[in-house]
């Protein structure tokens, strides 16, 4: 497989041309921030993510964690790597300035997080980690919590973990059994063991904070009775030294179909001294303020992997000759013709691609949304802007990495055999993606998220609000002969998502399962309409460049050139979502459990 | 993950009651065979299946196979697991009788295939392989070859391989470059290098016989210039015993995504000693004869993968327990509901269901017609039989591989995070499924094959001999109450089937690149309507038993149930892949190659 080359002229036309990140930060009020640095940090990211982590995501995967009497290893080179990044100062960009950190928004950064994560995604997971204990910390930790923890986190001299999933209890929380009993001295002695807990142990930090979920005595059962403890692996002084090593012990590794080189850890809580962070037993609510941000960079492994399996396939789809194109030979003096002469080559090349910019594109934006939600200047702002990412983030993370896991198969598939050969990459490429549609909340559940509480608990409200920003696109370029192939389709799309949603609204008042039968279905469809849309607004940003004669021409007229692929070969796939979920609910409930298998 | 239990119920029904093989035997006069004799089959091959083989899988997957110095090692228990099932007459079933073989008819064994490939498609691969040597030397050897390699090969004492790749040739064989040079004994000197060559090395039989793919001096370019030979791992003397080792070597073996206990051999011909097969020249027409067969054996590993997909997934989605059912709980005493209770989970558990039982009919249906094809009893019938195989292998190839990896992906999915864990074994079964689409003819080249060849060459006639029997179907049972939500459906397709290869076939007259604009969502969508018949089929031998208050109720009504889900959930795909092929060629060639990335 081809080296991963950053796409910086893509990333640049999303930012600057497509959201316009200038006009972005100026309606923040972030004066220390502009597109002009943004364009400095990807430079510098990518030189990064280029020269030091993808040189690693084979071997990494290759070798894989080793495991030894509770001490983690990480593959070769990781450390290093891990060591350079946070020299580079690059953990500390988001962070609060009063803890050391950039205090850069997040649409400043997103643009790293893709590189570093399409680069080596195993790698990106153990700074990646972090940002959930430092957003918890910040959000909710108290002043001495905060000066405890998060400048050694915001720098990168420590990492951080979310220890959330038990054995018998991953979506379900409410089933949660770990404890935490209270000390004389204030502090919680917490027991339970966690799995699933990616970055819990390795060896390229000399401190590891975990952010645990456990239950208090006489707690409420479910949901209402999970409190927030910090447990780190050192307990730390008050002057901020390390003191000897908390009762938390990573008990072994998981094995896995891919992303080998994080360590996913089963991690052992055995009166492990804990803080309380927020307040008792509103654990669970204190993660939710967390989890939309989780969310978006789980999305961005969509992205990830259909760069990857879109830049692999490319690279070989030119190089590898067979057959002749059926209008004839395109390569006259050679044995046979590269495959890229061959339409279903491209289609699948353009699948990838048109995945991979128009999900580049979904997650910027929410992350611009983001960045509104926490430093929107008026309520308004704020709550519009909360709003819509709350609608937006279950549609991007879920229809994103089943796009993501669609363009790694390609990427195998364009290669033939050798795409199921270790040494291309490509099928460690799909092997990683796997999980992407499995953590962090599975498409199913993110699905009953969009179509339940979403969608349906407001009535509808955050599907007009994002309709309502379609519909007025569609009126502002109504007359525009140009935009016209965009425009229709989405008018049409616009109004049958209103009517589709509204009949299942009726289904679901005379039974709820209604919900449930038609959820992954419908998810899969607004993803597709919100991409048709988000590609619509790329295309008219291309045809207004190349009105005013501005750029690279080639460039916009590929873009141009992608949307329109988009809206031919791809946006139909909402018919079929539309018909299956009409197929409704009788024909999944009828056969009984017992009646499964003979 | 649930160990592996043969669907026995559900293969006799296919094979008695919806085939009915006991009138296909008699068409064809064999009356050494019943399906009486087919059951005894079944039940011990099931004992072997879930006893010999299953326990190996994971192990196999684990350890997979060694090499060393050019000799390959199969993981732990492979060769005895061999030598049981040669001992049990197994490889002898199909092969004719002149050599030991019991002379079964392809139906006959079909089953058998089936299960010991879900077992352990890796192990199955071993035997497998040697069917395309078998059907080789049966077809075109001469009378000596075949008294020297048939009984041992129809015995199981020796193996077999298809040595047709190289490096810069898998679709495209007519680049190939392996070299025979004519000896003075008559025999040849193979020189060349073939990769992929599974079951080329092993420790599992005394001989492996090599079918090489290899030029003549003087042979024309492309595939008019490529001959067929044999080349044994060592030397048969004319009295049959083993004489030295042939200049036939393993260089290394592949490492691979998946089926790791498959060794996937480099194999270096160094002027090895060959016997040219059937006429100069035209080997690649001799390979055709065998490749529908070697096409359907892929088909099976569909068909294989489904139904782990879903026993595996069944059984978990039983036993976890997660949240409440949105209608309330249906298991008010445990800490939560079982997962069957969601929509969405019962929704892939159908999906893999669906895809299983509805493949495992249109394989045996195919395996039924390529037994009409060598033994009906006139002209006209076999030939019958080789058209309507001819347009069904390509759709059973790639449609029910595709399916299968997908219903793979849900056995996944159902388990959440712990499906990306190597112990419970639904990952294995992806990465195994993973190869399915790429060997034997990708998808795409399936797809060109059934549009391009088999359809538009023959001016429709391939797709007017299957729609006239779906519409014989539809018009014997129009006046169906019960059969009407599947007939009315199925009338409207076959029509759609037909104008929409009208209307390909005029685009491809302007522009032969058309075709493979096409093929891929034109197979996928005809894949889905001739499942759609055969699950029609099912659901009225179904109603037909219970109407005459025949057998187990409770298992003709799952049938209806499943069918009815396949219609309402999964045939309205339809709908997209015609429209997105409708999307047309122009959005797939229009981009420079020099411009898909910048």
């Amino acid at each position: 497989m081809a080296d991963y080359k950053v796409p910086v002229r893509d990333m640049r036309f999303v930012l600057n041309e497509v959201l316009n990140i200038d006009e972005h930060f100026q309606k923040l009020g972030l004066e220390e921030v502009d597109a002009e640095l943004v364009n400095t940090f990807i430079d510098e990211g990518a030189k990064f993510s280029e020269n030091e982590l993808a040189p690693l995501n084979r071997s990494g995967d290759e070798e894989g964690c080793g495991f030894n009497n509770g001490e983690v290893t990480t593959p070769k080179g990781f450390k290093e790597a891990y060591s350079k990044y946070v020299e580079g100062g690059w953990p500390a960009m988001g962070g609060s300035e009063a803890f050391g950190g950039q205090g850069m928004p997040g649409v400043a950064g997103i643009a790293i997080s893709e590189m570093t994560g399409t680069a080596n995604w195993s790698w990106s997971m153990y700074p990646g980690l972090s940002h959930g204990a430092i957003a918890t910390i910040e959000e909710h930790g108290t002043e001495q919590q905060q000066n405890t923890y998060l400048p050694p986190l915001i720098s990168g001299e420590w990492t951080g973990t979310m220890c959330l999933t038990e054995s018998h209890c991953g979506s379900d929380l409410g089933l949660l059994k770990s404890k935490a009993e209270p000390n004389a001295d204030g502090s919680y002695s917490i027991s339970g063991t966690k799995i699933f807990i990616s970055a819990g142990e390795h060896d390229m930090a000399s401190n590891i904070i975990h952010i645990v979920l456990a239950r208090l005595p006489g707690a409420p059962e479910g949901t209402k009775g999970i409190s927030l403890f910090i447990v780190p692996k050192f307990n730390v002084s008050d002057d901020g030294t390390l003191g000897e090593r908390n009762g938390v012990t990573c008990g072994s590794i998981e094995h896995k179909m891919g992303i080998k080189a994080s360590a996913t850890c089963v991690m052992n809580f055995d009166g492990a001294k804990g803080y309380l962070i927020g307040p008792e037993n509103r654990g669970l609510n204190c993660m939710f303020t967390f989890m939309n941000f989780a969310r978006i960079g789980t999305a961005i492994q969509g992205v990830a992997h259909a760069e990857m399996g879109f830049q692999g396939g490319l690279s070989y789809a030119k190089d590898r000759l067979a057959m002749r194109a059926l209008s004839g030979p395109k390569n006259a003096n050679g044995p046979a013709d590269p495959i890229i002469v061959h339409p279903d080559v491209r289609r699948m090349l353009l699948t990838a691609k048109a995945f991979a910019e128009g999900g580049r594109l979904m997650v910027y934006w929410a992350s611009m949304l983001g960045d509104m939600v926490k430093l929107g200047k008026t309520e308004e702002e704020r709550k519009d802007a909360d709003e819509l990412m709350a609608f937006i983030t279950p549609i991007a993370k879920a229809f994103l990495t089943e796009a993501g896991l669609e363009a790694a198969n390609h990427g195998v598939q364009i290669y033939g055999g050798h795409g199921f050969i270790r040494e291309w990459g490509m099928e460690q490429n799909v092997r990683d993606a796997r999980i992407s549609t499995l953590y962090e909340g599975t498409t199913g559940i993110q699905s009953l998220d969009l179509l339940g509480r979403k969608v349906l608990q407001t009535q509808g409200a955050a599907l007009r609000k994002f309709t309502k920003i379609m519909h007025n696109f569609c009126e502002t370029h109504a007359d525009d002969e140009a935009m016209k192939p965009f425009v229709e389709p989405l008018v049409k799309l616009n109004k049958e998502w209103g009517d589709m949603t509204m009949a299942i609204g009726m289904k679901a008042m005379q039974n709820p399962e209604n919900v449930g039968a038609a959820s992954v279905d419908y998810l899969m469809y607004s993803g597709y309409v919100t991409m048709g849309y988000l590609w619509a607004l790329m295309a008219k940003t291309a045809q207004d460049k190349l009105a005013a004669g501005e750029g690279d021409e080639a460039f916009y007229k590929a873009k141009i050139s992608t949307a329109n692929f988009y809206f031919k070969r791809l946006l139909p796939r909402t018919a079929s979502h539309k018909l299956c979920l009409e197929g409704g609910l009788e024909c999944l409930m009828e056969l009984d459990e017992a009646h499964f298998a003979f």
